[in-house]
């Protein structure tokens, strides 16, 4: 009986097992997907986290992307839209440099805005866009209007996201290059940071007089939202000395009215190396501190409203006296070099990365305004800007590591600093109110990024809201991080998650068309963009159903002189006229409406050898004009594939001798 | 002992038993990555197929893709680089528009090559890019050079692999549009077919003469590999009738010394939609047959070399009359506005799509030439070309679904098919001698694409040695399939796994800076490109060592008369020398090199306001021109991220009055 319970025991331990075993079996044939993926998985020779992070960041075919951001395109002169998580490139916009694809630069109403009302051979066809900036309202993305700043030639673009292109190009009067670009909480200003400085007003001066003659701008650029415009009548700028301003960042909430701007080159280094004397990059990093500006953007408007500035090629200034005069500038000292500026969510802390010291240094606006009050000053500039003292400004100071430049925040009260020379992004705790006593101001995590990242950009993380989720390490250098295809490698874009308490790095985006500099995250459903254009006959610069824009049956040609003037249809798939005969020496002129209305119903007109090329969305009226130099029977032809009879979408420009 | 040998096997089995369920139990605990990604596939909401594809397409930060795929440009006038199968873009290559990031363009060296040696006037500033080809040894690609059409001004680049830049572009004089481009199996000549007739010699003709003085073109633009450019003095041309040739292809082995070329329009519409006339997309479908271009070039270049040719506008031109004399041209019929002609691997079958017809229709390349022996000529065109009997050339004809288009091959003998109206790719196999009987000519698999796909390629999918594995089909509308950023849409690419039985759609790749026609792909490490310039003082045009290259210590600033030269070094981080004075209206003439030998030490040079701005990778050598015709002090400075100094990578360039 013993052996005979032993054994039933036995026999009752096997059904049992073999239930375990089966049910594993169930189980096994339930998992038999990731079992596969797992063989996929090591094929491919991916790592746990690497597998996580594929299946994080892949969109599949018909699904959309969460966040679209909105990146400078830097020497390309344009912006370049990504999906994220896929880090896919869903737009190149064209900005400062012709794009022929958009037909940008191309048309009458395109080359209005490229041009900005110069003359034909001061028109600039390139730009290096550096600082994108979603207009706001309240402080938070409302994916309306992009903003966008070309360094080379000081100027600031306009981009309207209904149809996601280029509606103003304004130039400064009055720098020469410029590098900050913010947007005013509720964008009623763009603030344009100048970078180097030059002579004020613009001229000839000698380098050797710098001093006196060079100096920086903040400029004010008022946007009037209805229009979608800035107006130049009634923007103003606030004369600086002549360091070199650098990254602004407007105040918002406890700080609203004021801004926050670092410089540097403080020493007023200029170089001169061929005469053997150190180059600038020595001289400027000479002293140890450089120059916080603290600008109250209101009280310099309230101002200029007041008739104290004077008008300097067409726009007002504020003196860099009655700016100190007037408690509209004061400064405090920045570690080293600084290159980073940004403003807490609540408003409430600047934090600055000076490149050449170790910590990201942590201002307190409460402590500015108190110590504004105490006339707390630790002296004044040569140009007599009073200079706060540090420590009655600077709420706590954070090691992140070699070469902190820009910090982003989350929504749990951490920022996230680019660290150029350690190629890191480290996370780091606010204090109060965000963390109290120990939590407060410690580094919580460091991830290693590939290499030597700039900028960094996290979902909405420099408004009041900030998502956290994703952040966008944008990295300079490539290095070993791709397949070489020659010597001007592609940057590097990594998507980091940052929704847990440590980072993890998802994936390496190659950017082989631009040097992006700073980017900016928004939920892809905050903008609006339209399908086709609203009306038959919208031409982009007005938004507004054109004059000359014609029905199906109104193409006509009509000659006065020598002008022959040209109504044109298009649709799938052929123009109305497919045949226009000019004389040699004529002005010809173009007014071509797209009649169709469906959406991706996108053609193209071009004719071949006379440079002329448009994209013509659904609804869109673009015109063309050019001189008929060239004699010959010329084919012009539908460029983007419209339908089965793409091809067929042709005609002739007959020139006469 | 029974019950005992029951217990025992019983305890036997327990044990067996429990070791399975442990190495159960350890295999689930291996398996807790799967378990874990399993969560995330179902957060995610992704299919097993959706996961197995994100897995497949991942490539973790630091490793490399396994192909580079050359995609054209279209509009954006340059050429795409994606790596497979990540699908990121690598890069985009500056050829027929300037492109500032590359400095293409701007230096003088880049505008040599963008301007052909035009007046300025005629220079292009873009181009319609349609259909890349890779350099090819024995009929497979060598990953050399890249040569790509500019359909909208009859124009040819050679791209340089070394360096991803574009060297030469050369100009049809006697062609105004083209469209096919391809390459002999050695490379000898870049063939380019034009696209709409024009008149020959180009002229200006009525359209009203267009069956008497309008022709098409085949030209053969002979490839000095030596040299890596085309010259035009042993090139030529072949008259043909004015049908609007369309896409060609080279024969190779069995086939290799003839070339394949479809065209449309051989009903010659020319439309008059102004005159109620109806539109040439009606005109040009009027027929059910088109005709295949049937050319024996090597006899054309015998023919020319033996001096059968008459020198047009700078190129010999075998006259239609001598080609048909001669037995250098024949055609064959060709269901319905075909746009598609594909040479199968082994040179046998050439493949063409009627996009109004269901099938693809196979030539047999022996059935032709017995057909030609045979004199088995259905008639005549009305230009005197033989037209060989439809029944005597074709092998077979596939039904592969509405509106085929074009094809590509994999190694195991089948083809793929775009289909345009269908918007989806066909795999039907080949017959003799890649399959046999019942299992020839037959529809394999379908698979659906989002939307209207247009060319499609496959690894090495047009060579002797086709590679299987992927395949990308480039979609020409995305209508939903990416969240709407405005009326212009980006072009859907779309990665499939070949390597299996049945295909798997793997990705989607929205395109927003182009339209990409036709692309290739060429395993990575085919391509050997340089990491830097091979020496410092490298003249890209020459890839050479400029005379007017400097090493460190030797910059210096000359004047004569009212030109001034500056010869100038760039390292990290400052120029040499960073002062430049000139009066107004000196000439200026730069000189710049960059003296770094490591990789990735890239710098840029931007003047504020001059519209002056170059890419100087390590080694490279530039030169750039202007005339200081503006007042003022400039900055200049590096526009590229080279250290963490290289904001103060700067100088100034005084312009006195």
């Amino acid at each position: 009986m013993k052996l005979r319970s032993w054994g039933g025991l036995a026999v009752a331990a096997v059904v049992i097992l073999t239930l375990i075993v089966l049910a594993t079996r169930g189980t096994t044939t339930g998992q038999s997907v990731p079992r596969e993926l797992q063989e996929l998985i090591q094929a491919r020779g991916l790592t746990p986290d690497q597998a996580r992070a594929a299946l994080q960041t892949y969109v599949p075919p018909g699904k959309y992307d969460d966040y679209l951001m909105f990146s400078s395109g830097g020497q390309s002169g344009q912006v370049l839209v990504f999906g994220l998580p896929s880090m896919r490139l869903l737009r190149v916009i064209g900005v400062f440099t012709p794009e022929p694809w958009q037909g940008y630069g191309f048309s009458k109403e395109s080359r209005a805005v490229l041009g900005e009302g110069e003359a034909p051979e001061d028109v600039l066809t390139w730009g290096d866009t550096h600082h994108p900036a979603i207009s706001e309202t309240n402080g938070d993305y409302d994916g309306q209007f992009l903003f966008i700043n070309d360094k080379a030639n000081a100027r600031v673009a306009v981009i309207d996201l209904r149809d996601f292109a280029t509606k103003q190009i304004v130039r400064n009067p009055n720098a020469a290059s410029n590098h900050g670009t913010v947007v005013s909480p509720n964008t009623d200003y763009v603030l344009e940071a100048t970078q180097y400085a030059a002579p004020f007003p613009f001229r000839y001066a000698p380098v050797a007089s710098y001093n006196d003659s060079f100096r920086g701008l903040a400029t004010f650029w008022k946007f009037d939202r209805a229009r979608g415009r800035i107006d130049r009548s009634k923007s103003f700028q606030i004369e600086l000395p002549p360091y070199w301003q650098d990254l602004a960042d407007f105040g918002k909430l406890e700080s609203d009215g004021w801004v926050f701007m670092n410089s540097f080159n403080t020493e007023r280094a200029t170089g001169g190396t061929l005469d053997k004397q150190p180059p600038i990059e020595i001289g400027a990093s000479a002293r140890d501190m450089d120059y916080l500006h603290i600008i109250n953007w209101k009280k310099a408007a309230e101002l200029v409203a007041a008739g104290k500035a004077r008008t300097v090629n067409g726009i007002r200034v504020l003196s860099l006296a009655d700016a100190v005069t007037n408690g509209v500038l004061y400064f405090a000292p920045q570690p080293k070099s600084p290159h980073g500026n940004d403003v807490a969510p609540r408003g409430d802390y600047i934090v600055v990365g000076g490149k050449l010291d170790p910590n990201v240094t942590i201002y307190s606006f409460k402590m500015i305004q108190d110590a504004i009050r105490a006339k707390a000053f630790a002296g004044k500039d040569p140009y007599g800007v009073p200079i706060l003292a540090f420590d009655r400004v600077v709420a706590a100071q954070v090691k992140v590591g070699l070469g902190p430049l820009h910090t982003m925040f989350d929504d749990k009260g951490n920022g996230y600093t680019s660290i150029f020379l350690d190629s890191a992004v480290t996370k780091w705790s606010l204090g109060e109110p965000y963390h109290r006593g120990d939590a407060a101001w410690k580094v919580v995590d460091k991830v290693s990024v590939q290499y030597n990242i700039g900028h960094l950009s996290a979902v909405t993380g420099d408004t009041i809201k900030p998502g956290g989720k994703y952040l966008v390490a944008l990295n300079k250098w490539s290095v070993d991080q791709f397949k070489n295809i020659g010597p001007l490698f592609p940057q590097n874009l990594q998507l980091i998650d940052i929704s847990g308490e440590k980072m993890r790095l998802l994936s390496s985006t190659p950017v082989g068309l631009a040097e992006p500099h700073l980017a900016q995250i928004i939920p892809m459903d905050r903008v609006k963009a339209w399908t086709t254009y609203p009306a038959a006959g919208t031409n982009p610069l007005t938004m507004k159903v054109d004059p000359q824009a014609i029905k199906a049956g109104q193409a006509r040609i009509e000659r006065r002189g020598t002008t022959v003037e040209v109504w044109m249809t298009a649709m799938r798939s052929h123009f109305t006229p497919d045949r226009i005969r000019v004389k040699k020496g004529d002005t010809v002129i173009l007014h071509i409406t797209n009649i169709e209305r469906a959406k991706d119903a996108i053609h193209g007109f071009a004719i071949d050898r006379y440079n002329v090329n448009l994209s013509l969305e659904p609804g869109k009226y673009e015109t063309v004009t050019f001189r008929a130099t060239k004699v010959g029977t010329f084919p012009f032809y539908c460029t983007e594939f419209c339908s089965a009879l793409h091809l067929e979408m042709v005609g002739y420009l007959e020139v006469t001798p």
